[in-house]
């Protein structure tokens, strides 16, 4: 029979324990036994295999198949995360993690997720949560400053604007779709209040580059509006010329063309749209430009790249990832709306029991995202901006970015391979050159040779397609990336190519 | 000068302080403080006012307006947790809080939420975290037998069933009712290709009851769906007589009726809808049934309140909050599909920088979401399901049922008050009788008790407005709740009764 049977009705240590599931004393033991634990992961983490070798299933054999009756004590648990977790999982934070974008974290963000899921308190209006709300109005206004963002973007400035937490990137894009299709709806419905607002929908019409992330397309499914992927030129970059002709053609088919997602720094290639050229189309037409910098926006705090944003001054809403490149553990993705009141009226749904006394003299962030119920995120963004400081933060972001020019200079040393995108922030694309493969496309080879490094298991990374090219694409800048690992990184690849290219590997 | 300066490029204890925000040792010491204040904070939390007296704009005066160029030392941002954090908190751990629904925490959910933050890896596809996909996988499983569920809501049962770990049931409710879309315009247009999808969904309608949480009506607003909230009957229930009546009225005007969202447990006044009479409905017409037991879910746990989910076997999706009532933390909440295709059909958008060689053989839990990343929540669920065990949850949900009966027998014993729903669950709503006021409504009244009771600042209770009635809800079985805090209410409500009365605060 478990300590919990024993205790659980007995004494005030008890009672503890039935409502905390731990004595305080055990808490204290296990935390420290888990902070230990944790400082020699941190330590050791790049000298595991970043991909483990499983399969699909293997976790069955390592967990019982349902849920303990009684209460196990922390040593068994404990000893189970090298056994059960580590088993299994991706090391993001190994040297050799080049996949995806890095994510972020650090020992105060960590503090502060400790600390958040130890109030507990959800701040899904002012009234649940006062501290909440308005730490993350300060917060976000300390991170516009930080990025030179927009004025009006500011909850101290003079109009309506505002940031917000979301979850993810693909939540702030989804949420600003939605704003944007409420705000583009309603002067319709102002027109003739006997339309149905399905056929005004239908005739709405948002646009996108057709290299950026995934999460845009899929905004588009979820919210019902049809979202026109734009071809790209041969930088990954949409132009104001495509918009246009895009605009104008739609227009002359009755469309309502209302929503333009722009990036900076996509996901396949890192490549930038043209604001400065899409900027005054958005304008002219009233249509809402949203730019998703959910990679590139870290970048801003650095004066040196901030020309990456030139034109930000006509969005209107912004969205950058403190959780990828600002040291803050994911969920924190930072959303700016010039006017928030688009947000409020296309989200909100104000039932009684969530009304209080101080509603319109204070944000309810409720109305400003997609769930109800929201963590207190703040705290870990606001130990890193004081722990880790501006300063701190600017040379994080210029390692990363160091790293990735580190690695082109060895891409260009030789000669076989070719960079596909120039390397403006911590992501470098690459292939091995067509011609050298006697090949016009050469897809399937560098396919295989992601293969065969992927298989090689030293070090993980993804690739992407762009205007038809498969690419390798390595991302720099995560917690123990360095020039080193990125040299043995590129000694393997060539060993690799080598062996590919001997063993005629590359013949279809 | 900060150290983080002095140090940054000296030696490689300067360099963990670069990439982790502090040194390894300095991150221990700054833990152990934090555990003791957290421990702290638990000991003490009830004796704390429990919603703060503070004012819109508060922060403002407590915090910097911008973020510090210099890394700032732990100690300096420790002593603000008091200042800054808890100046304004309302805190839901406290035993004077009855408000909303209680939230969920735990010593052991609390070690998880660290350890996912220690990890931070990013779980949308089996790939880039195998563990964490195939731990969910397997927690979901012991969930849904802890639960009793329908066999086919598991992963290792026969069909293609299985659970998922949502943010809040906000988005499980959105996630079911996107699926659902999808599922019911497929089989139209293939009936005609030709046909515009927006001319299809024009037709659809989904249906809730009025006393369903906001959150569903967000969804249909999300969904772009026609959703109607349909008149429950006085217990706050959705009838089957009401729901075949919209059916057969929208059929016969063309409509395509294919969403039903039932609760268990309104967050209003914890009412039941009627799944027995509801299913056979669905059954029959096709129609999606998505129950929501966000609240209730967690009784499943026990076989004596197992009644509330009678009819269950015939529902398409399910889910409820382990952070509602299972003493895991925001964010968990459990959602099952009786058949996953259906999701993944409606989100699946698969870019290559995504895909992986083990795609089809295992879950990408991004195409059963709407956000593309997705924190490794299920260590802190395994956490609490071990270190609690199901006995210990049971005990958990027992007393928190048995507070609110124990607040039901006070309420009863003053005639001047009465209870408006059953006491089923941890949720007493009641209010003054109107007869006592010479009114037939009193709802003003009523709002002035509520308003008198949250100004003494002593306790933290919400209101709520069901078929009419303006009501008081007092939920039970927070953390620190206790029968000897709910005398305590209930001696001080009586008190501020009587001098609303003796004052004639009650003539309007």
């Amino acid at each position: 029979m478990s300590n919990f049977k024993k205790r659980k009705h007995d004494s005030k240590t008890g009672e503890t324990r039935l409502r905390l599931g731990m004595q305080h004393d055990d808490f204290r033991n296990a935390a420290h036994t888990l902070v230990d634990r944790i400082i020699d992961y941190h330590k050791t983490v790049s000298e595991r295999q970043t991909f483990p070798n499983v399969k699909p299933g293997f976790m069955r054999s390592l967990v019982p198949d349902q849920a303990p009756e009684d209460a196990e004590n922390w040593p068994e648990v404990f000893s189970e995360i090298e056994e059960v977790v580590m088993k299994g999982l991706t090391h993001w934070f190994s040297s050799g993690f080049f996949g995806f974008y890095a994510t972020a974290g650090s020992y105060p963000s960590m503090l502060g997720e400790l600390l958040t899921s130890a109030i507990g308190s959800i701040g899904f209006s002012w009234l649940s949560s006062p501290s909440s709300t308005e730490l993350e109005t300060v917060m976000l206004d300390w991170l516009a400053k930080a990025l030179d963002l927009p004025k009006f973007y500011l909850h101290n400035g003079t109009g309506p604007g505002g940031g917000v937490i979301q979850g993810t990137a693909s939540e702030s894009t989804l949420v600003t779709l939605l704003s944007a299709r409420d705000k583009a709806i309603r002067p319709q419905l102002s027109i003739d209040p006997n339309q149905c607002r399905h056929d005004i929908n239908k005739r709405l019409v948002a646009y996108t580059s057709n290299v950026s992330n995934s999460s845009v397309e899929k905004a588009g499914k979820i919210a019902f509006v049809d979202l026109k992927l734009l071809e790209s030129d041969e930088m990954g970059s949409l132009r104001g010329k495509t918009l246009l002709d895009a605009i104008k053609e739609d227009k002359k088919n009755g469309r309502i063309p209302f929503y333009v997602c722009a990036t900076l720094g996509t996901t396949a290639c890192c490549s930038f749209d043209n604001l400065e050229e899409i900027e005054p189309i958005c304008e002219k037409e009233g249509i809402w430009l949203h730019i998703d910098a959910a990679y590139a926006g870290s970048a801003l705090l650095c004066p040196e790249f901030r020309f990456i944003a030139k034109g930000l001054e006509c969005s209107t809403s912004f969205n950058f990832n403190p959780h990828k490149g600002m040291m803050v553990n994911l969920d924190c993705s930072a959303l700016w709306f010039k006017d928030s009141s688009h947000v409020i009226n296309a989200m909100n749904v104000n039932p009684i029991y969530l009304r209080h006394e101080e509603m319109g003299r204070a944000i309810d962030y409720m109305h400003w995202q997609i769930p109800l119920g929201r963590r207190f995120r703040t705290i870990k963004l606001w130990f890193v901006l004081r722990m880790v400081g501006l300063d701190g933060l600017r040379n994080h972001v210029r390692r990363g970015i160091a790293e990735a020019k580190h690695l082109e200079e060895l891409v260009k040393t030789d000669e076989r391979y070719e960079i596909l995108f120039p390397v403006v922030l911590g992501l470098v694309c690459f292939r091995l050159k067509p011609e050298l493969l006697g090949n016009k496309i050469a897809n399937d080879e560098n396919e295989k040779l992601y293969e065969a490094i992927h298989h090689d298991r030293r070090f993980f990374i993804t690739p992407a397609s762009v205007g038809g090219k498969y690419l390798i694409r390595i991302s720099t800048g995560s917690l123990n990336c360095s020039t080193a690992k990125l040299d043995e990184f590129w000694k393997v690849t060539r060993e690799i190519t080598d062996k590919l290219l001997t063993k005629n590997k590359f013949t279809i």
